[in-house]
Order: structure tokens, then sequence, then C-alpha cells
């Protein structure tokens, strides 16, 4: 990757803001839309961070999402909640979601939101951090473009369909545990990075256009990427994948579009689970936390540096970007400044 | 593994059920049991079949499992069945649930089930096909002995931790997707097989007592199990453990016991959702067939025989043990006879 410039994170998000409000957007969906491509590039994952923007005014430009919509919410059950995303930004629509079940949640127990018709959410991660901020375990799934090939054959079939988890753990400051996985191997950005700089990608992360495992990154450009965990990955993936077009009613497999592309209407799925500990009667977080000091506490084995509970590193990341400046690559920061140009703000009002 | 002797299904089952019913366990919950070791054994999991009569019965004998208890179900909302198994066996105990849950999910769209206090409920496959067959999706997981080591450190400190799933696809005859992995990379009984035998573990499979990868499956022994997958493997792992404990009140680590040993309480527990897509408004299953249909037809990538969707191979290898009789290891057959003398079944009954 080419040298990181590093922004403050307030500067990051004023210019998405600024942006997206130019576009029509009202100002908490742009700050929520803007929050997450900043939590992408804070936490290191610069896919799912500003390098998006072009994408996303692309989208709004071509009438693929409708900057202003109004998402419908609908409870079709006490826990069943049916989000019609009406091609609003997936960020503020999702917010939304999560609002509704945490209201919820603490008197049913459980509570499912199936979100249809919205923008990409971004990472998972900051949807079910925000659940177990109130003692709410979470759970989050989405599709996506079909980019991972299925157990045993070449093509790409799957979306790279992340699964995010969050636990709460109590009180005692070491939040909570944090899970936000993609089930393919690797990332198609850094598939295109790879290919872009020539260099090889681990093994068994992608395969060539005939389904031949390769490490060779411009190959897989026209191959597909692995899912992760061999067969056990893909048979996740798919399931995943089958999860949340049947509860959401949305596309599958190459039908999946509309969150990389500026010409077709977004056609993936977001499910979103809440879970209330108090309501099931088992409220002591005593043991969990005893477990979880107990891991970060073994020592190393043979060329490892410890073990960490998930999403401690995505914090400890996070917060040092916080502190030293957000890292973004001068492409991308560069761009985002052109595209303020584009849409009309004037220059020396661009951050 | 020595060659398998071939019992007819029902065969399998009377022995079981006779020795159960010996030990005062009431005909349906006997056969609950029984149908959960055949299961194992018609799907070619022994670690999950017959062999498991030995452990049963002796945690019956030393008083750990209450043959004839009845479970305590409390619904806490409408969408929240907590389940006490008051030490009865696995399987009757989540039948009862599955049961309720089904009952309860066509008016509330989801429904969960933590259960504690019951033993091994074996292959989790047979609870969420129950779900699927009545249209409804199904998760299912659980915790288990601490057998497999997190991603940085030697110790076992995790469960095989399995991850159930179906979803349904509707009356055109391929069944649903099913998904029932462990997510370790193998199982416990690989690693004693292949010790036993001296025959070499897969590259990745297990870390000797050191936290080194190894292929001798007689240092594993002294060693664990690896998390599939790598690093996500393990935060899959550890989420579920943390779930399923912060869920049922139930241990986490080490203090997992009571599926594998005639020594202790079973201090595991099991979590099930049902999730009714008629209840989200999305039933039309036509496009998920047509995927599945596409994901079957593609052509194999070199090395492979092609794609197969979760939950097939395991129905084919059913119906062929059905057609052509359950395998099962003759030192296990032998054993199970011996059992049955031992709980005093006279020989001219024991099948």
């Amino acid at each position: 990757m080419a040298e990181q410039h590093r922004v403050p994170a307030d500067e990051h998000r004023r210019l998405t803001v600024a942006v997206l409000e130019r576009l029509g957007t009202p100002p908490v969906a742009a700050r929520a839309q803007a929050d997450m491509l900043l939590e992408g590039d804070l936490r290191g994952h610069a896919s799912h961070g500003l390098r998006r923007l072009d994408v996303l005014v692309g989208r709004v430009r071509a009438g693929l999402i409708a900057p202003a919509a109004d998402p419908v919410l609908t409870w079709r059950t006490p826990s069943v909640l049916v989000v019609e995303g009406r091609r609003g930004f997936g960020p503020p629509t999702a917010h939304r979601a999560v609002d509704a079940l945490l209201d919820r949640v603490v008197e049913t127990g459980v509570a499912v939101a199936a979100i249809r018709d919205a923008g990409h959410l971004g990472m998972l991660a900051p949807y079910v951090e925000r659940m177990a901020e109130r003692g709410v375990l979470g759970l989050a799934t989405t599709t996506s473009e079909a980019l991972v090939h299925p157990w045993g054959a070449a093509p790409a079939m799957l979306g790279t369909n992340p699964l995010a988890a969050a636990i709460p753990t109590g009180d005692n400051g070491s939040g909570p545990i944090v899970l936000d996985m993609a089930t393919g191997q690797v990332s198609r950005g850094k598939v295109l990075d790879h290919a872009a700089r020539g260099v090889a990608l681990p093994e068994g992360a992608v395969v060539d256009a005939e389904g031949r495992p390769t490490t060779d990154a411009a190959a897989a450009l026209n191959g597909a990427i692995s899912p992760f965990g061999g067969p056990k990955g893909y048979a996740l993936s798919l399931v995943l994948e089958a999860l949340v077009a049947t509860l959401t009613g949305t596309a599958l497999g190459r039908d999946v579009r509309g969150t990389l592309d500026t010409t077709d209407p977004c056609t993936k799925g977001d499910v979103l689970i809440a879970l209330d500990p108090v309501a099931f009667g088992a409220g002591d977080r005593a043991p969990l936390q005893a477990f979880l000091t107990e891991l970060r506490g073994l020592p190393p084995a043979p060329g490892h540096a410890g073990v960490t509970v998930p999403g401690d590193r995505a914090q400890a990341t996070r917060r040092r970007n916080l502190d030293e400046g957000v890292p973004v690559d001068p492409g991308t920061w560069q761009r985002a400044r052109e595209i303020a140009g584009e849409v009309g703000i004037p220059p020396a009002a661009v951050p």
C-alpha cells in the first residue's frame, strides 16, 4: 500500500458530511454515513473507508441512492421488524433499525430486523457494538456481491458475506467481545491492491479463472476469492447468504448488486438480531470476564504474540488512529477533495 | 479405522432403547436418545454414535444423568424459552424445546430456547432439520469440553463448539440447506483414532503441548485441536462459547464438563433459535431453489468432484446406511451388547 496520509478524524468526517449534504442528504443521515466511512479507516479497513465516497456519490447522481429517503419500519410481530430502506444510505437506515431493536428487546428478550433496499452498511461492528453498550448481545450479517467461489468450483457465486457479533462483558472496562469477519479469505480490496503492486497473496486465498489455487493476485482478478476455512467456511457463507435472502426477500449469488457499482439498484439484504441476556435470567458477567482475562494472559505459542480477544485489536488501532490521525491513502484523500469540488463545494470550504 | 460391522437401523435403536429403559428411562426419552446415537452412526459420525452409550450408562449409574427427568420449560417472554433440563438426557430435552419453539414461532416470528442442565445433545443437525421441515429457519449451537486452543496459545481452552443451521428451500424435493459443523479443525475422535493407529493428521489440524503445529496425533493428545480457519475460526468459536454461556448461564472454557466423562455434572449449555420466514413476509423460495440448482450444476474445479450444498452429503450417507445397514465399529457393537448384559438384560433378549 502507498504511504498513508494521516487526517484528523474530524476533518475526515467534515469532508464526507459536506459532500453528502451538498447532494441533499439531511444532516443526521450524512453524519451516520460519514461516521461509517470514518470507522472503516479508523479500524484499518480502507475498503470500507473514504475510498467508498466515489461510488456513493456516483450512486446518488445515478438516482440509485435517494439521499433523503425515510425508511419504513414495520413491526410485523412484537419481535420481527421489517425495514424498507427506500434506496436510502445504509448506515442511517441500519441505525434506525438498531434504535428500534434496542427499545424493543428489553421487553421481548429477542428482536430481529430484516432490512432491504438500503445501501451498503459499511463495517458491521459498530452496529452490534451499540447493542453491547446497552448490555444486549448483537448479531449482524449481510449479503454482498458475488466474489467468493463455492468449495469445489471456480466461479464467484457468493458474497464475502460478513458475520458480526458483540457480546457484552459487563463494566470491568475491557469492552465487549466483537467479531466482524468476512467469510472470504481476503478482501477484494486486498486482491486489487496486491495486483496493482505485483505482490503475491498468501496461499489458499484466491483461485484463478479455472479454479486453481494461486498466489498471483492478477490471476485472481479473473478468478475468485476463496472462502476462509475451506469447505466449512463455504458452508457458513452459503448459510448466511440464504438466511439473509430468505428473511429479507433479497437477491442471491450473482444477482446481488449495488454496493460496488454505480449502475444497479442495491439488491442485498441485512439481518440484525438483538438478544437481551437479562430476559434469559442469566446476567452474571463475572465468569465471562474471568475467562477472557485467562485467555489474554496465556503464554504465547511459538511464533505468536499471544491471544487477543476479538475486537481488542480493532479498538487499539482505532484509539491510536484517533490520536495520531486517520490513515488515508493520499490518492483517496485527493480524490475525496476533487469530489467536493465536483459537487460544487467552493475550494475555500473544502476541509 | 477397523473394518465396520453393519447393523440394521432398527436393531441399533432397539439395543440402545433396551439398555436405557432398563435403567429407568421412559420410552419416549429412551427413543429420543437412541435415535440420536443412531443418527450419529447413520451420518458417519461415530463419535456421536453408539460409542457414546458407555459414557451415558456410566453417567446414569453415577447419578449424573436422571433418566426420568422431566424438564421445566418457562417462557420468560413470548419469544424467550428457558429450559431447565434437571439432569435429563439431552435429546428428549432438546426435542421438547424444539416442539415449543415450533408452536410459538408461527405467532412471534422468532423464538429462542436456552437450555441448561441437560445431557449431550448429539449431532445438532436433526434438531434444526425438524424446524426446516416446518418451513422454519433453525439455528443451534452448544458448548463442549475444552479441546481447542485459542489462536496464539497452546492450551485447550475452547470447546469444539458446533454451529448448526437449517434453511428451508420449499417443496421441490431437494431438502433444506443443513450446516452442522464443529469449529475445531478435527474431532477428538479422529485424533484418538489416528493416535491409536499411528497415522498422521492433516497439517494445521492440531498442535502439541507447546502449541507447535504437528501432524503427530499422539503429540496432539497432550496438545490441542486447532480452530478451523485460523484466527477467524477461533473468533467464531469464542463468540459461540460466550453467547451460549451468556444466554444459558452455563460454564466457559475448562469449566465445561459432563459430556465425555462419568464424574462431573454437565455444565454445558445449548441455544436454539427459530425464525419463521412467513412472519418476515418473505416466503418465495424459487430464487433460493434456482441458486442451489446453479451451485450443484457448476463444473468441478481441478481436483474437486463439484459443489455440494451443505447437508447433501450427510443425507446421501444416511440413506445409503439405512439401506445397507448402519456402520458400527465391531468393538463398539460388542461393547454395547456387553453393556446390555451388565444392566441385566437377559442374553436372549439382547438384539
